[in-house]
């Protein structure tokens, strides 16, 4: 049985950690060492069950939770599949949603859900400028060959890009805009990570489940003469979909 | 009224923004601006629902969102109150928890849950070694202040530092042995981050209820040669606690 031969996984009855977490590494085990591959059926709750003689409860358990960290999804009435590896995004370049996906070969895109000239003085005082700065607040979610990858909002100083707001970012980067029509030279960013689950409208927006981890980005981006406030972003990404990535040195 | 004064935020029910998330935002706004203060209490779901005319259910939700994103915690009884700023971790230098904690003037502590020789496939793999080779497995709870804030379980190469599983690691740090005791230098690290929910172990020993959302990381660390890896490290530390930062420089 080919079920069978996969599963020759230990299950160890006397170690403290709960079965059901045993038979959650053991199956990301399993993905991660490409024995079950993307988009592959995996094995279901009364497969588990019978095959290493667990509750059946267990066996949706170590489910659910590898579901919740995006190892598999569910299709209606088919079962559990494999999901595609995590995008692994580098945090060491300053470089714009559509660079990133055309270096990995992926088709970059933008639904513009808002652009707006306003004022904020949240904004402007996470960018140490006047409050009553007018920004060019732009509010996209941003595709991934079709598919719905982070919520980036963007407020742009609006005296450095007047008529920033006229432009249509539906095909078009924002960093390459600032920079061909406004002259602007990007020169470094400060940004935050931080996890998060989505709330409703995020779920919506980006077609998860309320609840679904994500990876929450906050960015000040300076000009090239690198004390100069730019931008200010709020990014939310599909915490099922990616992954960071950055290389530490010992000091 | 000093809850009326505190209150006089922008809810705009023309906006295409849901009134919860508007809410949310703006209490938000209140305790990062500092306003409102860590541990003062937060305006109650009735409070809000009769300064907003909004419904109880709506002001609820933006109460549990901003206890699921960290910025407030809930006592029995006693209300919602404004929570510790995160700890902002630099994602820059390799650094050891109890060097990151000592650094911000916090008390480093760890509660040793496992301590073992193993063998292990999937790590050797991530290592690039050799499938049979024995690793101490050194699983502890990490304390700030007497605090849990991550769960870490580290394997380090036990060739390289024979008899370190003898050691008691409660109060030293791991890096620091390598280098006193066994004269090992780390040179660099490569480091993944992922947001993930707590399942129900990792949420019973860090002390926050399941589906709390997590940061999720993976480190190989390499001795000062930069190629040779010494440790492989899992950890997931709470993401009610902490933010990562990290400066991006455009190529």
């Amino acid at each position: 049985m080919e079920m069978k031969k996969r599963l020759v996984l230990p299950i160890d009855r006397g170690s403290p950690l709960p079965i059901y977490y045993q038979l959650k590494e053991a199956l990301k085990q399993q993905i991660e060492s490409g024995v079950l591959k993307p988009h592959e059926l995996v094995p279901s709750e009364r497969e588990l069950e019978e095959a290493y003689h667990i509750s059946r409860m267990t066996a949706r358990r170590a489910l659910e939770e590898l579901e919740a960290e995006g190892y598999i999804y569910r299709v209606q009435g088919k079962g559990s599949f494999v999901a595609e590896p995590k995008i692994r995004q580098g945090l060491l370049w300053l470089t714009s949603f559509t660079e990133d996906m055309r270096e990995r070969g992926m088709r970059a895109g933008a639904k513009v859900l808002k652009v707006k000239v306003v004022r904020d003085e949240r904004v402007a005082r996470r960018l140490g400028v006047d409050p009553g700065e007018e920004f060019v607040m732009l509010q996209r979610l941003r595709l991934a060959d079709g598919e719905p990858m982070a919520l980036e909002t963007s407020y742009l100083r609006r005296r450095f890009c007047p008529g920033l707001e006229e432009h249509d970012f539906t095909d078009r980067s924002l960093y390459r805009t600032l920079q061909e029509e406004f002259g602007l030279r990007l020169g470094r960013a400060e940004q935050t990570v931080e996890a998060k689950v989505a709330d409703e409208f995020e779920a919506k927006l980006l077609e998860v489940r309320p609840g679904t981890p994500m990876l929450s980005m906050e960015r000040i981006t300076y000009l090239d003469d690198g004390h100069t406030p730019i931008e200010y972003v709020r990014s939310v990404y599909r915490g099922d979909r990616y992954k960071l990535f950055v290389e530490l040195k010992r000091r």
